[in-house]
């Protein structure tokens, strides 16, 4: 559809999916390219992924992960942002589909980069959504940091020492960089930020238990590094179950299958699903047309240059594109998004080779933090942890950051927090504080329908 | 009931109910008397409502002004808070009623000061609530935030001149205090920090209109200053339209009535409402047990001390009450709230005299911001408009917001959007960039059964 405020122009039209790292990499890429740019995205921002575990725990706000994508491309003049859930893409045609609030668009491309990334996956058990949010966006780390906060709240106004237990016992499943920092997190908040301020429990009771159905601790790691973590997160109080598998969840608690077989029962009222990730369904759609292998986790096989068969102006980076050796991590995305960036621009300008060089992932390391002043890290051969490997993490994530302000605000909230027992993020919403009723009440009634059931037969 | 972990005294039971301005300075005031005090409330923060608008507008965060009310309790070892909706009083018993997730819980006291403020008065029309949301809450706040900045994206998208029309016309019904600065702020925000980050929109043509159905803005500071707000936001291109009364809100936009009778329709898609207040129920639920009047707003007539009639320990005090001459500010509730609590903390050490002094409200002054420099004030006689008055308004909200934390997060928001034009908060979640899907949808299914019908009769 035309604008009547844009002007047409013949000029080469990119059109970019997803407005994460890949996604926005590529647009800035793209700065000075002789090219439109659409950048079409769910999300009105740019998310900051690897710290929202933090706002999920109160440390940060929501703003300093998430600036607008707009305002961060502003100045990009052959730059526009969109917002939009893409639920289509016609090959043959060239064109993008994108729905806004009952209104659906469609966007012509001569390039296409799709960055759309992946949600969480529960292998199946989708139903587990509702009782185990997953840790992908902003929505979810803020109705985290509403149910964690509630349940202390709960707890403090029962007298029920069953009830009290169940509440004050956090699950996280998934011992991954999220699983690790969450856990880590929710511990700190207890034992620390929360201490004394509660009159008929003791938030420094809080039972925080970090499963995995993996045999290890943050395993692309390495066995090294992952007992270090695993080590420090159990002197901290978190309990690490290991070769333990989840086949149920619900509002009560969860079920675990050990190695053994047996099964057990772990009450807990506020769980955190970070097990695995699903890529976005976009990839279905690219196979439906184009045949186009995925993997197990729905990721698009793509050639060696980051394109799908018969397309060489459809890239797919990021967590949707599956290529060996690069992990479902920023730095993949971000190398991702600029590699496709700059192969379309020196091919619009004319200035490239005839045959495409493949795409080369560098690996720059990976690292997580464990606790305050504790993290791991792995530059190729060499391996961190402690303090000083805590110290490169914080350096490194602040230069990440985008925007000044972002950066003097986080470091302001992490001086709040490091130094003192202080978070400054804690508020929740009456929704948050109070969303669960509903859903409590619908249990109830079922349970008492299921017991009226019994009676009766 | 009882709690395993409380120690039972049988000190002097203070239960206090709300945790605004006047519950949070009740509580602090009985820090060293000899009572046992309970704080129940129905959010887990104390808000700082004067700043809520810059919430909405993405200035400030909502940790800013809404810190956890235990914490800010923490080390005030007298004092409990817990969460829960107080939903009944029961004056013969002395118990008060409140709800969590489905579970009841009465609390005794001996001493009760009930401080549960207002919710935004529709005047009867609750309906207009779902389209033109209050400012009452961080949940208000956060949802405004989603629709202000919402509309701009739909407009973006949108080819249809009325359609984004529609959708860039926003609508503050209500010219006090909260209804200019919102006005003020939604302005700012389109004209400065918007500003050159869209491409098919302008958003500094964002058409901003604060009505009332009184006669002037901001009526309570009097009419010289009332004319240097209005001229101020008119000159930042605001449109005032006074003696004009909202007859009817939809999803569209407004239908008013002027004074000469003639109805207008205004097509807007984001409405705010700031017109009006009406006291929590509660007041009724005291009514109807000790006949004490109520006004038109709902609040509580009290006697000169703050109590109701044939409960001298009961308290109402802050926006639930009416008392002449106490407007209904913070200020107002902090007076209100000290008072109750220092002649329990007197009358419980047996050091007061027998009769009791009347309330009396010390009048430190009003102001309101109307934008960036400018704001207008009056303190007693003495009425300041312009920077000076600015300047004083940022002085005292950072003396006023509570923690160190909060004070020098909140400067440094400030700052950042004062000196350039950028705002740190305006992240919204998806649920808010989509919520109204589903609303849409069903005005748009009613919108075509009632032209079936039409085609049909």
């Amino acid at each position: 559809m035309s604008h009547p405020g844009a002007t047409a122009t013949d000029r080469h039209k990119v059109v970019i999916i997803g407005s994460g790292f890949g996604g926005l990499n590529a647009a800035q890429t793209l700065k000075n390219a002789d090219v439109d740019v659409k950048l079409i995205a769910r999300t009105t921002h740019h998310l900051f992924q690897p710290l929202l575990y933090q706002v999920a725990t109160g440390i940060i706000s929501e703003g300093e992960i998430a600036p607008p994508t707009r305002l961060i491309l502003r100045k990009q003049r052959n730059a526009q942002v969109l917002l939009g859930d893409v639920t289509h893409i016609d090959l043959e045609k060239q064109t993008v589909e994108s729905v806004l609030l009952g209104h659906t668009y469609s966007t012509p491309y001569d390039s296409l980069i799709i960055a759309a990334g992946a949600g969480q996956s529960y292998f199946g058990n989708d139903h587990f959504a509702e009782w185990a949010p997953g840790m992908k966006s902003i929505d979810d780390a803020l109705e985290l940091r509403g149910r964690i906060l509630g349940a202390f709240e709960q707890a403090e106004r029962s007298s029920d020492p069953e009830r009290r237990k169940k509440l004050l016992t956090f699950v996280v499943v998934g011992a991954g960089p999220t699983g690790v920092e969450m856990a880590g997190q929710i511990q700190e908040l207890a034992d620390q930020t929360l201490r004394g301020s509660f009159r008929h429990i003791d938030p420094t009771e809080a039972h925080v238990i970090l499963l995995d159905a993996a045999p290890a601790v943050l395993p692309p790691m390495g066995e090294k590094l992952g007992q270090r973590a695993k080590a420090r997160l159990e002197k901290m109080g978190v309990e690490i179950q290991l070769n333990a598998m989840v086949t149920d969840v619900d509002h009560n608690g969860i079920t675990v299958k050990d190695k053994d077989g047996t099964l057990r029962r772990i009450e807990s009222a506020c769980k955190v699903w970070s097990a695995g990730v699903s890529a976005s369904p976009l990839g279905k759609d690219l196979a439906a047309q184009c045949g186009v292998e995925l993997d197990r986790a729905g990721r698009v096989k793509v050639l060696p240059d980051l394109t799908i068969p018969g397309h060489p102006n459809v890239f797919v980076v990021g967590d949707m594109a599956a290529v060996d050796g690069v992990p479902g991590m920023a730095q993949g995305a971000i190398q991702g998004g600029k590699y496709a960036a700059k192969l379309i621009k020196r091919e619009v300008s004319g200035t490239s080779p005839k045959i495409r060089t493949p795409f080369k992932y560098f690996d720059k390391g990976s690292m997580a933090t464990v606790s305050k002043w504790n993290a791991v890290a792995k530059v190729g051969k060499f391996e961190f942890s402690g303090f000083f490997a805590w110290l490169a993490w914080l350096g490194l994530h602040l230069i990440y950051l985008v925007g000044f302000k972002t950066k003097i605000a986080t470091l302001l909230s992490w001086t709040v927090t490091f130094l003192s027992r202080q978070r400054g993020q804690l508020t929740i919403t009456e929704q948050q504080a109070y969303a669960r009723t509903r859903i409590e009440e619908l249990e109830e009634i079922a349970a008492s329908v299921k017991e009226t059931e019994k009676a009766a037969s």
